[in-house]
């Protein structure tokens, strides 16, 4: 599908089809493509929590605002960004680091150098942290639903949600921030889709403070 | 441009041709695809600063770990993203707000409603005011690499910068945070591209944690 299609085509669906089930490899084909999301020095920290159950669909929903396209959606994905993604120890940062150094990219006695720059961009505050998660959790998410409709599914990215219940209700650990709900599935043919909402323009984007 | 050959065919570019440059015409319309992104209530978050004036890269470069690529690269985008662009009062804000009364998606009499959702969601901390605009800057940021190579031209994102230090010489007002860096141009064709990196597998993205 062209890439301007899917851009102008992806829409923020209000209104899922409870009878068209998205299969487990469809699912997989649209995560495969998220996953060629970039990250700071690749370290992907982001997760995804996939609720297909009914009953676990409506234990998400109570605590997200009772948003009825989470239950009508065959799938939700709970987004996880982990703050503590860039930390020595962690099994990908880990894996990352190997395979800069066997690409050549890196080399081994730059670990302390590596060590230090992630820690002072990413560890030095509460805000670094979330910022380093959620940014790169963003790019993630955006090319998840991109590459959704690219294969015909819609998708509907939610903030409105209790992060606290739901991290107690489905066990999340501290260490990830929960940027965002997303409902996986196809638009309900007997419902209109209201136009596109309004963009800035190009003019508005951009910005100088300096001169 | 096929969706996947966009996705696949991104890739964080190290050496720019300088001698290719990026015409506004070019640029705009990378910004204009990329405002496509969707932000939650609508707000887009997110601005840019572009650097084109090479002495205005080398004063950038200089705060970046002397990143070569941002002067060699045409164009340099400082990404920014407003922690306080969900507040009352913000010009995009109250347009959204005047545009979802108008598309009947709200009444007038949920304004309180709405004030009220987004303190709690976006405004409650620093790290949710971090985490709103990083994660719809993010959003940006991603379509803008995929539309940037949709029409052929190459994107790196940068994190490897002194935050303060760019905000101080850009006169960069404190409600932005700065996610990224991000240089626009076309690959230096003398160079060699790396092997695109590893990605972690669709099963390593799916987590548990309540089962």
């Amino acid at each position: 599908m062209d890439f301007k299609d899917v851009l102008y085509g992806r829409r923020a669906i209000n209104f899922f089809d409870p009878g068209k089930p998205v299969s487990e490899a469809l699912l997989d084909e649209i995560i495969g493509l998220a996953a060629q999301a970039p990250s700071g020095f690749n370290i992907q920290p982001w997760s995804l929590m996939v609720l297909r159950d009914q009953e676990e669909k409506l234990r998400l929903q109570k605590h997200a605002w009772n948003q009825f396209k989470i239950s009508a959606a065959p799938v939700t994905l709970i987004v996880l960004a982990d703050m503590d993604g860039w930390k020595t120890g962690n099994p990908f940062l880990e894996k990352n680091f190997q395979e800069m150094v066997r690409a050549g990219d890196m080399t081994a006695d730059q670990r302390q150098w590596f060590d230090g720059a992630r820690e002072s961009l990413y560890g030095a505050s509460e805000s670094r942290k979330v910022a380093f998660a959620c940014k790169n959790t963003g790019f993630f998410a955006m090319s998840l639903m991109l590459a959704a409709k690219s294969i015909g599914v819609d998708t509907h990215p939610m903030d409105g949600f209790d992060m606290d219940a739901v991290r107690k209700e489905f066990k999340i650990p501290d260490h990830y921030w929960i940027p965002m709900l997303i409902a996986v599935g196809y638009f309900d043919a007997a419902k209109s889709l209201s136009p596109a909402k309004w963009r800035k323009t190009v003019r508005e984007i951009q910005v100088r403070f300096d001169t």
